[in-house]
């Protein structure tokens, strides 16, 4: 070592016992099973987090489904590159969009209803590792979907499964069950400083 | 209609108003070119959500670069489908892990900046359309990595290209120069409860 290199031998000695207590900190977790995964919250990133989850999954080998309640019918960038990759992920799209924009809630019912079914089917299929329902919240919220079927439902559910649900405005009894919950906090977008939608982004 | 059915026409008709009431909304938003977008907060989700957003850009036939600043030396679930597909995504591992397992800070500098070099190349080359700089707010927060270099760097940036960078601990001058900033909020954590660290989920 020169005089002009930095020493740094304590530094280095630290790090020994901060791996040391992390060792002994990583031994005491040794639960194993499925995961409840709620996003929830105003910010960006619910569903993009959602979908690096599956991007993980698929390294892995493990075999992904998603539903998408609301958001999808229109071109998206997940669902082009998932339509395009048929053989990765179980991809439905069954949504039939926003509820203005489809101003039937007899059809936003039923859309809901089919996509729940279809959901159901995928966790209690034991092929399926990871299974993404973007967007379930926002149809409990808006009572498209009743939530107390969902809940009970997910409170029986297979626990070999990890389960991710999206959606700002998450039932305070799904957050009760849950095993893992993230807030996604607004904290700057770009939509109030006036920009578009982008693709990558947004979509 | 049947007498059963319900009757939805002030719902549907008030669908209508909320419709035309975003669309001005929309009309408003007009401003497009590439964000600098931000990850922060002790939640779960600021890595997945950044691997979201490449699933979408490669959607869209999107150009992407992720450079790797702690994590990814060992095997992940992102490294394997990543390395595994190195036609849709360029993918520079570059941490040499975290500061409590080298042990060494001269070599987590050198990683660093070597990382942060390779970062500038990409966001410079006008080809990529999105950079991804996966945990490069850690290096910045333990001054691994000048912060202030980094902040000079991207307030020139070119505008063409989104650019996500994750981590806890941003520096408060990078959420004031970012478009887009998303805390995310620890609600329930699965570690605190005793897991494991699980494939798909953790890495």
């Amino acid at each position: 070592m020169t005089d002009d290199t930095p020493d740094y031998t304590r530094h280095n000695e630290r790090m020994k016992r901060v791996q040391a207590a992390r060792e002994r900190m990583q031994a005491r977790r040794t639960l194993e099973r499925g995961l409840l995964i709620v996003h929830t919250g105003n910010g960006k990133g619910k569903s993009s987090s959602a979908f690096g989850m599956v991007v993980r999954s698929l390294g892995w080998g493990m075999k992904v489904g998603i539903v998408q309640y609301v958001k999808g019918k229109w071109e998206t960038g997940e669902r082009n590159f998932f339509e395009a990759n048929p053989d990765l992920v179980t991809y439905e799209v069954m949504g039939e969009g926003f509820t203005w924009d489809t101003q039937d809630r007899a059809l936003d019912i039923a859309a809901a209803r089919a996509a729940w079914e279809r959901s159901k089917q995928l966790i209690l299929d034991p092929a399926y590792d990871f299974v993404v329902l973007d967007e379930l919240n926002i149809v409990m919220r808006d009572d498209t979907l009743p939530a107390d079927e969902v809940i009970a439902f997910l409170k029986d559910r297979p626990l070999t499964t990890h389960i991710c649900i999206t959606g700002r405005s998450a039932k305070p009894e799904l957050l009760e069950l849950a095993d893992l919950v993230t807030e996604f906090a607004e904290v700057k977008h770009p939509f109030k400083a006036g920009f578009k939608a982008q693709k990558g982004v947004e979509y």
